[in-house]
């Protein structure tokens, strides 16, 4: 190291000044004794479910009707505890968040309320799992590359987005804050698949590809749906009240209906917005208004310019880059 | 840990109901003694390879003339070792799928024939070089922002996306199933671009910043291409048979020719769709039909309304949001 | 293991075809004994940083004004030896491959030009804190889904996005080489937004989902500005000169005014052009030309083929597929 | 680092010359491709099944009556392949050993054998509780200075080498070879006490401090027995055959009957030497004898050489050393 | 894996019968509720201790007085932590043990006794320093051999020894139970030195090489003592009342005065051997009664059977052993 | 956690005390920009070694005469580096600590020196190595016990010892200070063996079981000699000048010609005292001068007080303890 040793001793300096800044104003710090839900240990709880859901996929080899029971048994039991303790920080932090609780009392009284629906959300699993089977026949009817059940399970983003969210959207339902989000932006870092714990989502869903999908949190989505990659079903605007504040509850992202098929790039957006079951959007459409049932909307043959030859500016040779 | 303890151990109760889900008719689970290709040992694979393909990069510092022997013999040593063993389960696996094997028997001769490919694979190793390294020229040459062919090795998710298609594709080629197709799916996770095993790809493939890329199982792609975050070369539908079974083996996505460039988000569908050589296909462009050689095509001056001020509904002092 | 020995012990050949491929013509090998900066390293310091630009949130629990100061000196010391080293390589390496530097001389006086590049930039975190923390405002103001700031510091990979690039654009503004890339690829592949370390970009800035945005080098963003996913703010082409050799160092990306907020999917393109501030840029719409300040540009209401029923080669029953 | 690289492009030359003595004459190294048992797996077996002997005390927290049974359902599961591998190797080994065996053919019919004894073992779990038991007490009786039965399995070697020595001793008697030694050895290293397999040991036995403790292979050792710390129960010679061959089976190291105390550094030898049944041997006392029921041998009164005074060799500020 | 599947289905009933061995008179597991300390963290206290003990020598490198208070305080804090909760856990385990406690009630009061006692503790590292301080002279003095006192720290197992002792019975005198006994044990498992947390040590205290060593729980032992390997400080025996209950709280080691040196395997034995200040205890001698101040005791010349040659049974061809 | 927020607010109090003690004088810390050797890496070298002189026995399983030289060229090459970096280290350490160098200069230079040392090394491995193989044989050829060499190699502690004996003692031999201590009091850890890296052993060298042993600097031991466990070979006094100081490179300890066989806990003290070739030493024997070749020494028949009956104080349902 050729540093010089005399720089280096002056780092007090540098950490004051840092440390400095992190005072009761400053709203990117969490300092004190009340402590939030921990990312990685909600990722490793959607990691446990996973195995659960899945069994014999994915962490465990060898896996047979003889030692199952085990496995899930003391996956079970340490999900008991993560997911107590998780929920647990996660109602207080909301309290406190919204003023409804002083700092840091009664974590214990939490943690109660934390393993009370723990254990109603772990009652949930079968449940999980039928919905899931559904998701997996979808994909296995809609995609005819794929070779048996087991790719899908193994490989397929869309299932692995679709997974975490109805984790998510289950533990929303039994009014836990915070930690479905976690669950969900995780699954899109993993997937490129944002699809908001919030939406209701029907059986038999399908996503291929998936990468840039976007769905809303008042989304309403029937059964035996199928997305493909770059769709975005969003929002236009909300309204806000005469102060200036949002009107929240209000349902801003569109509803579409079962059977439904919607390609690649498509953006179907507001809350009004209700595309009917049986109908077909094509790759690329954009709409903002309802489409009726059994229809089907693609773009119109494209305007396109077309020239005999490349013109000096878009010539492959030259360098053209973003 | 304010959690009730009675509670606490009703928990075989609820681990019953799970497990007693895991039933013959459940089809995703994978209980029984046959082991699948094990996702964790098939990504280690990847990243060995890469080790070796662009030797002294990422994970080995040090490397020379000297020792650089030492360090791939090791990495052959051991991939001949996983690649026998993934090999052998996922040929195993694809015989049971499509019930060509009896349960688990003969996995020892499985494993023979693991063997035989993953020696005929490992002897791509040098092709498999020189084509990578026209592919870092590609992009060497088609991103002028670039300072170093080292960056590109080093941070280029296009190449990542790349190598691992080029890595899949020759697995594909030797026959094995299963695995190809994890192998991308992941490569779709780290780099967001989904490029299916099962394409052809010519020399000097330039695919830039990449997001949202999806390029299907059949398309061709000629030598000299580039293409840009979000194109996607798709299908539109393929035909079934009378019985409404899939007719396999049709080329449903489109074929792109020698030195065509395709821009930011284009989409171009279709199993017939040829882009001729040297032509460009513009930013946003969506092409359902053939484009002939030397041929540029553009959106047309878009039709937008442009109107001087912020509606009330767009301002962004309003929360819009999705 | 079935596999046959007498086969692997033929593995040398094998190794030795490979490794004679690691020529000094071979531009796809590192081999020699000068350092490149290490991949995991320079994550390493991402990660650390963050840890220090927001404490308490992710890695480390129980923080609180009493150890906080050792927490964050114990990260500044290690950081200061890190940078030096890393920063030190990357000069190094920056000299190499432009010839301004014999090989693997000097490698003491580079890190000791590492060392004042290092403390210089660590004494800008208080001033990347205040910047960070407009950021995360922009998200709680413009996103009324979010319940507290937390849950963007969290969660958001806007902001996960934001922070890698205003860490790497800093110490691109010192002179660093390589690295800053290295940091934006890393958070391109965690968030799916790739976001060039030389884009200029003002405070209050919010990027929402944020799958496939693109914004490059040397774009110009101003205050208040909203992006959505699927953003491209990219470049058409730029100049070569009579060799055929870029112009380097020109302006090829647009510029975005204060106040403006771009939807979905929006492509902007070109170095002259400018999004004027105020404006509105509508979801999925195509720029190359300038956007006067306080205007609202959409799609035209699109020409949709609207048909009362589905095409039997676009019925879901069908299996359509890319 | 300063180190000049030609010396290290030099290094093959080294390594050549090493593989060099790697030859058939060779006796140290362990090439080809019949596995040995391994370390590592041995000791993981060991620790797995003192987790299943005294639950809840070292590895894992918080086991009740509603979790035990998934706790040691897994340890059983894992333990059985464990064992299954390990023991089928031992046996092969010493097959090749005692040439009964060509070189590594029939692995899997070792594997089968292993099977076999592996769930013996198993099976000889309960009664290896019972017996640990009775040690236990012994300790809790034996030592006032212990305050619960807890602090004995936590904390005690004496405890912890018995538990090592009564598993060997089992799979020894199974007809393991090679393993059972490897398991005393570690036993060995961990408390200082060398315990071989083949000893016999009654029930209720008690070693104190331990550290320097040496019996012998073919001790018996009654019930209610208690050994301190450097207690040798060793051989003085044994016969060889006119060839000069040893005869093997042959007792040679003493019987120690029921309610016997050694004390500290006491040393007996000899395969004829019984000390009766409720007999005491003093500390550092040296036996090569038989000693009758009910005796108690201390050393005389030692001959000491006392002076009034320190001659100058042996004053403490003298430099006096080992 | 040859195994056979149907014999490994059998699993559970071996499950089944060893947890029907874990009942409620079984007194070798620990189920419940209730959490014994836990030996992992007891051992990363005492390495952290350690560390801020003797800064700067094993596992951090590079402390300065520029960071040294970083690296201090935050294993103070998390020491502070781990104390607190290890602490507790012993107060309310001793007094389940000692029925002065229901069973799991009233945890929280166990963790604020804890945590005072963890600061009064702390409190005393600088005190301890100072103790130790002279221990590392007293090595440096009393071995000629060693090169710095660096060398004494970094690899003297006698200091090592000391210094588990010196945290362990601090952590005594304050109160704790059960963990200053896992602490000496642990010491004991690293050294082959079994210094009971009991012992009264003075300063300027020496163990060379110290295999064997065992000191009893009522030793006293004075200031500038040396103790070399295989030496016993043990009792005797000591007086039951007439229910044949142990008197408990008699002094029942020996005392040891100033500046005493003890050879290597000498044993002293007794509660009322009182060994007098500067005196030498030579090699392998026994003592059961005082020793007056400024006293030698040796060995006499020793009666040995010295023969002009081998007898046959000792002969070193013969196979000897134990 | 119950306890005291603010309590623990006061920790900084704390650390301000305990770093306070780290001044100049206080002799036990390391602080400073000089580093020692580190105590990690010194183990690591000697697992390596170990690996290379007895390859495929430990950490790597399956190799084969095809990819040991890979294995083995990768150890060593790492080797030269981590020794390079070490012994430069320990040279300049001693350096200061004898006051040849001012503080902190010329680390360069030293790893210089390091480098040319670490090279004459790796050089002696085949010698080592033929050296190793005589300590082998010895042990099959003493211990009748051992059913092959690989059972020794695996796990006899002895061998153990004397492996990493033999590298430090090639180490010192070479001039490296510091490290050579190191490695055998990791080696005593490991085995309760202490053997002395200054000690001179010549070939077939063996320690049976080995607890307890302690083998001297200047001890000169021939070949074919066995010792048992307990065994010391030490010094009785050595002389100082007439200003105290200690007289160096004088013998201390005795020297012990070929062919001797030394029985268990036998004590052999004094520079002058030499034991004779062919010669044997019984167990608990005590010497401290010299003795004639082919001499048999034993302990005299004990004079042991040996009484019918035990009495009231030694009987073992009294709780005898130490």
């Amino acid at each position: 190291m050729a540093s010089d040793f005399r720089l280096k001793e002056k780092l007090p300096t540098l950490v004051s000044s840092i440390v400095g800044t992190y005072t009761a104003d400053d709203r990117i710090n969490h300092l004190g004794h009340c402590p939030l839900p921990k990312y990685d240990s909600v990722v490793a709880i959607v990691e446990d479910l996973t195995d659960i859901l899945y069994p014999g996929f994915r962490r465990r080899e060898g896996l047979h009707i003889g030692n199952v029971t085990y496995h899930v048994g003391n996956l079970i039991d340490s999900l008991h505890d993560s997911l107590t303790t998780q929920i647990g920080r996660a109602l207080h932090h909301d309290d406190r968040v919204h003023n409804r609780s002083s700092d840091c009392e009664n974590q214990l009284d939490y943690e109660a309320k934390g393993q009370a629906i723990a254990i109603r959300f772990l009652e949930q699993i079968p449940r999980l799992r039928r919905l899931l089977a559904t998701d997996v026949e979808a994909a296995y009817d809609g995609d005819p590359a794929v070779s048996s059940r087991d790719e899908i399970i193994f490989c397929y983003p869309g299932l692995e987005a679709i997974t975490i969210y109805r984790i998510a959207h289950e533990l929303r339902r039994l009014g836990v804050p915070f930690i479905p989000r976690m669950m969900t932006e995780w699954g899109h870092k993993q997937t490129g698949i944002d699809l908001h714990p919030g939406a209701q989502v029907g059986e038999y869903f399908f996503i291929d590809h998936g990468t840039g999908v976007v769905i809303g949190e008042t989304c309403e989505i029937g059964s035996n749906v199928k997305i493909y990659q770059g769709v975005t079903l969003g929002a236009i605007s909300f309204p806000t009240d005469p102060d200036g504040q949002l009107i929240r509850g209000q349902k801003r992202h569109p509803t579409i209906e079962d059977r439904v098929v919607i390609y690649a790039n498509a953006t179907i957006l507001g809350g009004r917005t209700v595309v009917g079951h049986d109908s077909v959007v094509g790759s690329s459409v954009w709409i903002t208004s309802a489409v009726a049932p059994h229809t089907t909307v693609t773009l119109e043959k494209p305007n396109l310019r077309v020239r005999g030859g490349v013109p000096d500016d878009l010539k492959p040779e030259t360098n053209y880059q973003i």
